[in-house]
């Protein structure tokens, strides 16, 4: 999953402006280092680890999310023995799906049954696969992960302010229209004006006045003015069409001053940053594919549900983990044994165990809070928005605290759907989780309508999930700051004893999936360089 | 398909302006009237013809394309009795897929047999669907033709030039970047030197200012300089990644008088105009999804293939069109009778018939030439784009004379892939195909391989269509001049006695299957008020 930004749908770059724009340009630089995504490494392409060693090869992985898998698939085909524990009755941790018959049972003891239709799904966690990640991208293709595009921009979807436009949703493509051809005709008057008389050549002038007309979508005297080529831009009003017998359209662009003023151009780099240039992709019928697709290589054989982590323990000989069957809650913790471990329980849990390693990773494993983020999931019982307004796929922004309305990308023109009713983080999730599960799905119905007026009346029902919730994660992504990134990461990196960590959390990726099976690629190259030195 | 621009994967507006360039800016306008892609109607949602007359309801279609299909289909549904007659061996016309097994013929006998593996395909005519090409996405909902995004624009794929960057293939995302980047900046800095005190408020500088430094990824003081923010734009260098212990990249923006220089920034619009803005989509298994979905709905019992229509003649009392069975050449010409009929053959092969119309329909009928078009279809034994490019669909551009380079967009990281080699037009797509079929794709590899020199190596089997040569089209799509189209274009549309025509030519949509489908609603629309009136 991205980092959740204030409108998730637009870039951690885009957030990070905002941020900069209410804390001070040093607030930039700061959240950058601290996210990690401007940090790079060399590709890890081929990843294999060499032959494990012929003693001490008995592996012990907590947690049977994405980094576990991997650490567990990659440390097996390198011929060490391996078994997972995970807490939850399911495989996957965050890389997760919903469908129809699934229980959800969050701190509390709030309980949501998912009533979705057969074929109809939902990604809580993560649900796009950026073109870079190539670990990711990786095991798909090693295990069969079937992908398909994931329309990241659309410019039929809507940007929204309550204080723009008195609150109607507008369509991107014409609002970014009018942004690119505002600015290129203003630097075009200046450069006629003779403003860059002393930058640029004569040929050079001329040259940038053409890109700025392509750019812009500027008429021949460099002019963005309502006519057939600004219209080639911001599309055709009266919308849908282009027929045989039709008159030129009267579409009124925007100008600089106004949108300036409306603040849409904050949500217009939708696709700009790395992270979320196209193409991305998803699994085929939902994220879980994946996990399911790493755990049958694992073999489910070698999980074992349920089983909570009470205190990891080590010494010269080998590591000890308690574990509390949670199907036999009477009966005592059991131990069990192995030669190394490789501990990928989120931080936030992991910070309230018992744990023997040394006091700096004691330190590091506390230094890390945990972000908030909620989803909602909700079934219509027919595809408004691609019916009456089409928009196929990709999603909408808007300041309202839903964020973002993400339409599905697969089983277009299909009659029901899920829509992702809002993705918000920080305060906003908490003020949705503050509410019950069916409170949280009507105030997200509400706003949802302010965009999409069909929707109550399509409504069918719903999955709210806030991730500060969930039982087995107490939060959405470890949230480095910038000191506790230059304290603590290091040391969060490094084998401790037998004991190692993974995860999200022990990447420069954190919020993806990629920082899950990168950080466990350098685990267990880790592990196994100092089992097969022991 | 689209209009086949100097760059194909360019949006029409590209090569408008590029012929702007060449021409003058007159000539821009001209071209926009003449396409047709400045105009607009309502939608046709819902598009039902009222009952058919119980009478003179006999209906002949000539052509089993998407345009004479759609009018069968509703003309059907209406209650007319309805025949078509078709040229090839098989129904779709330009909509159409080719796939290993099947054999096609061109003007002048040359014969290419296609070998691909079961599986891969290759759409020689229309590739691709905008999300407001609502009649044909009608019809694909209709009648349940699955369809998954088209990747329209790639990030990662290359623009290129044998005169820019020593003919290195550039990634779009860096330049991209680096055009956004720089203008952005320039105008900051201008902003800045108070060049716009007088036509913006201090407050809407600032805002302008916050919006550049968003939309170009300028610094906290505008620049736009190698960092962590631009970065977050051009994409990490080592290619992949990020990592978990990895260093900041020192990736080096390209400067504005160089970037203009280069000319690249001119195929950058890939996803600017309309007809390009994301998503697109493509049936799932071939364009020809689509018509085999018409047909089967119309029945094939109702089409007879294999017919050359020799000559249509109408009086007061119906029309007859004389028809030739090709598989028995020796027999005479057959006479269709019908009440009407609905042509739908290329003006190119329609002016070269006996038709028996009014002078100024036989006028517009000669007066379109039609355009010249050349695609180039290769089965690779990998996918070296993907593997060792990270390159998953859409395509690179280039002014080599293949113009267009096409990943699949499905079935992505599987392991043979059938690339889009090559998409000419004009003069070079003649140039192509004054080559015999072997040698084209010879020639298209040579080219390919400047921009992805693994490609010789993996190729296997190809397919090369020049649609000039093609024995049913003699032409891509009819290139109405601007003069022909205020004389003639009103005279097309109109009923002629009991003769109507139809297709992409008929429509101010020309190339796109969007047209045919309009053209098809407007002439079965105008016969049925005839039928109904007579």
């Amino acid at each position: 999953m991205q980092i959740p930004s204030p409108a998730a749908g637009l870039s951690r770059r885009a957030w990070l402006q905002r941020l900069g724009a209410v804390a001070g340009s040093g607030a930039v630089y700061g959240a950058l280092s601290t996210l990690g995504l401007a940090e790079a490494s060399p590709a890890q392409a081929g990843f294999k680890l060499g032959p494990a060693p012929v003693h001490g090869r008995r592996v012990l992985v907590l947690g049977a999310g994405v980094a576990g898998l991997v650490s567990a698939l990659e440390l097996l085909r390198a011929g060490y023995e391996v078994e997972i524990v995970e807490f939850q009755d399911r495989i996957g941790g965050r890389c997760w799906t919903l469908r129809g018959g699934d229980r959800y049972t969050e701190l509390g003891g709030a309980t949501q049954d998912c009533r979705f239709d057969r074929g109809q799904y939902f990604n809580p966690g993560p649900w796009r696969i950026p073109f870079h990640h190539h670990g990711v991208l990786d095991y798909c293709r090693q295990l069969g992960v079937k992908l398909e595009p994931f329309v990241q921009l659309n410019h039929n979807a809507y940007v929204h302010s309550p204080r723009a436009a008195g609150g109607r949703p507008q369509r991107l493509r014409e609002v970014q229209a009018d942004f690119h051809g505002d600015v290129a005709e203003l630097l075009a008057k200046l450069v006629r004006q003779q403003a860059l008389d002393e930058t640029l050549t004569a040929e050079d002038r001329e040259r940038l006045l053409q890109a700025l007309r392509q750019f812009g979508g500027l008429d021949e005297e460099s002019r963005y003015r309502a006519g057939e080529i600004t219209a080639d831009r911001r599309g055709f009003d009266p919308f849908p069409g282009m027929g045989v017998v039709a008159h030129p359209p009267e579409t009124d662009p925007q100008g600089l001053q106004s949108l300036l003023r409306s603040g849409l151009w904050s949500q217009l780099e939708q696709g700009a940053s790395f992270e979320f240039q196209t193409p991305l992709f998803q699994p085929v019928g939902g994220m879980d594919r994946i996990a399911h697709a790493l755990a049958q290589a694992v073999g489910m054989q070698r999980i074992r549900l349920r089983r909570r982590v009470n205190a990891i323990q080590q010494d010269a000989s080998g590591v000890r983990v308690q574990v509390q069957d949670l199907d036999r809650p009477g009966q005592p913790t059991q131990t069990l044994r192995a030669d190394w471990c490789v501990c990928t329980l989120p931080l936030s849990v992991l910070s309230q165990l018992d744990v023997q390693c040394s006091e700096p990773l004691r330190q590091a494993i506390d230094a890390v809070p945990y972000f908030s983020a909620f989803k909602a999931g909700l079934q219509f019982k027919r595809r408004f928005w691609e019916e009456d307004e089409a928009i196929f796929g990709g999603m909408s922004s808007t300041e309202l605290p839903i964020r973002v309305i993400g339409y599905p990308n697969h089983d277009l023109q299909s009659r029901k759907g899920v829509l992702l009713g809002a993705y918000a983080f920080g305060t906003q999730a908490l003020e949705f989780t503050a509410l019950p599960p069916q409170e949280r799905l009507r105030e997200v119905l509400r706003m949802d309508s302010q965009i999409h007026p069909q929707a109550p009346a399509a409504y069918e029902c719903g999955m709210a999930i806030g991730w500060h919730r969930h039982p087995a994660t107490l939060g959405c992504f470890g949230d480095w700051s910038r000191v506790a990134r230059q304290r603590h990461y290091p040391t969060l990196l490094k084998m401790d004893g037998r004991l190692i960590l993974a995860g999200e959390h022990a990447s420069l990726l954190p919020a993806w999936q990629e920082g899950a099976v990168l950080s466990a690629r350098h685990a267990i190259t880790q592990l196994h360089e100092k089992a097969r030195a022991a």
